[in-house]
């Protein structure tokens, strides 16, 4: 079976038992109860989802802590607990380097107010990070799933896309930065993406639609959002926000900048259907809000533009796993 | 640095945030609240914790799950849901090797109420699942810590001790059953623990003064509990109770059978200290309470007796893996 036709197995196959709000599917599962808990789990395994050569452990701790955040800020929680499976190699992990996971983690956890509560340690073939994130909703029932998106929301983003992927692609050597600056903040977005924490809860509070974080490519991510709500969302390619310097990289690896940035993945912003009249609402509160698209009337899917005139989407549109 | 080593750097550099009571280093985190909330995790490698020539899928769904109950019975907590990081190696896992793996979560899952609530699903080296259980507490103050074990307290198990080890042993082809009913029993005990939710609940609710799952050998755990609370503890070896088969089976082996049901591990009953006012109350409860031994004034130690005679404990007091 593929990786996805397992997850379709395991979503089709979930039981809520009583107390569940949401189950498998979305970012988070959703307790409820007040306050409501909200946990989300992610598993990192090296050369899959990272490699150490392009991705230092200090780095590893923050990503990985980071996506587990991020799917959080997706529901509109507030995050407040981490517990960490680690799996270490033969090899080993000298004190140095686990001294820097758990900074790494420390560091993002701090910013957000997250203890790092608890873990399990073994030994095993790889290196394997499985960070699972505990939150809480006052109201649970206000928790932002995928599936709330209408014809006539507004679809955005919050903030600029693709520099993951330019970042990945530099420290592998497929591309040179057009300068140090920039280069640095690209590898940076790849190294240590931002979850959206405060972002997401405003967007709830003001009543967005639907929301997910953009972890495996616009494309693919908007299309679960499609999927779920029922609806057909159109996207304006020359709408989507490029990180400084992605035009540029993506030219050098003979890629469409736009579509570079849609399918890129990995960035963690926040993707959110919500109604014309909550953008300068959200915008007031201080988030970032990038509309990109429209939501429609229609078989659910993704329709791509640029400059109005249709364009196909590519036939990988995004990343399930992230080298 | 060994497991243990690293186990210790990881519980000396927690740092617990607003909101955490309880953090690194028992069974299971308690978050601040109300409810609390209380969170745990476990991460089973294949050919580290298991191996499928001995455990089938189901089992392990079963065992998965089942060892992270029994950490959250240990703080006297009630479990909600449990979330499930599973990295699948190249060979892949057939449908009904997935359904198999679900079917022994979910049986057990629905004893408890609990939710099988999403998870992660991704491809690496070897067969892992990184399972981490949810659970509440109305009080969270009220969680049954390592760390509360005083002189005069009685210090008991919730059952029999030594069948995981001799049906693992069974397994193995090392031993033969004494009687097939026998052999099976042990064989259950190895691959489906039960773990004592209902008793931890109520040993919480009568005041038990610490707990703990008793997973890595009664030895090593009590250990722990000694430590947690700087204190002695001295245990009756042949007050130990045996599971039926286990005493030949230790036999068969060239071990003593107290000492091999001490060591063996993977038993998941909790050890309990306690008033001795409160053995009788437990009991009249419902809850199994064999008591093994007292809590002493002393340098944090394990000593062990038997007929009242010291005896030196084993080299190798307990398992840190269990294959």
């Amino acid at each position: 079976m593929s990786e996805l036709d397992l997850i379709e197995r395991i979503t089709e196959s979930a039981i809520r038992r009583d107390g569940t709000l949401l189950g498998v599917g979305d970012d988070a599962a959703v307790l409820a109860g007040a306050p409501g808990i909200v946990v989300t789990t992610d598993v990192l395994v090296e050369d899959v989802h990272f490699r150490r050569a392009t991705t230092g452990l200090r780095d590893l701790g923050h990503k990985a802590l980071a996506v587990n955040l991020s799917d959080l800020a997706a529901m509109g929680a507030d995050p407040r607990a981490a517990v960490v499976g680690l799996v270490v190699p033969p090899s080993g992990l000298a004190a140095v380097d686990h001294d820097a996971l758990r900074a790494g983690m420390e560091d993002l956890a701090a910013t957000h107010g997250v203890t790092i509560a608890g873990g399990d340690l073994t030994s095993g073939p790889a290196l394997v990070l499985a960070v699972t994130a505990v939150g809480v909703l006052d109201d649970p029932a206000s928790a932002v799933t995928r599936a709330g998106a209408v014809p006539g929301d507004v679809v955005a983003v919050t903030g600029a896309l693709g520099g993951a992927a330019a970042g990945l692609a530099l420290l592998e050597g497929r591309a040179a930065p057009p300068d140090p600056d920039i280069g640095a903040a690209l590898v940076a977005a790849h190294r240590r993406p931002t979850p959206r924490i405060d972002f997401g809860r405003t967007l709830r509070r003001l009543g967005a639609h639907a929301m997910l974080d953009c972890s495996d490519g616009l494309l693919l991510d908007t299309g679960r959002m499609a999927s779920a709500s029922g609806v057909r969302i159109e996207i304006a390619l020359d709408a989507v926000p490029l990180a400084p310097g992605v035009a540029r990289i993506a030219l050098a690896l003979g890629a469409e900048a736009d579509l570079f940035a849609a399918t890129g993945g990995d960035d963690y912003e926040l993707i959110v259907a919500m109604a014309p009249a909550d953008v300068p609402r959200a915008r007031a509160e201080g988030v970032v809000v990038h509309p990109i698209g429209h939501v429609r009337e229609g078989t659910p899917s993704v329709a791509l533009t640029r400059k109005g005139d249709a364009v196909a989407a590519p036939a990988r549109g995004g990343w399930l796993h992230h080298v």
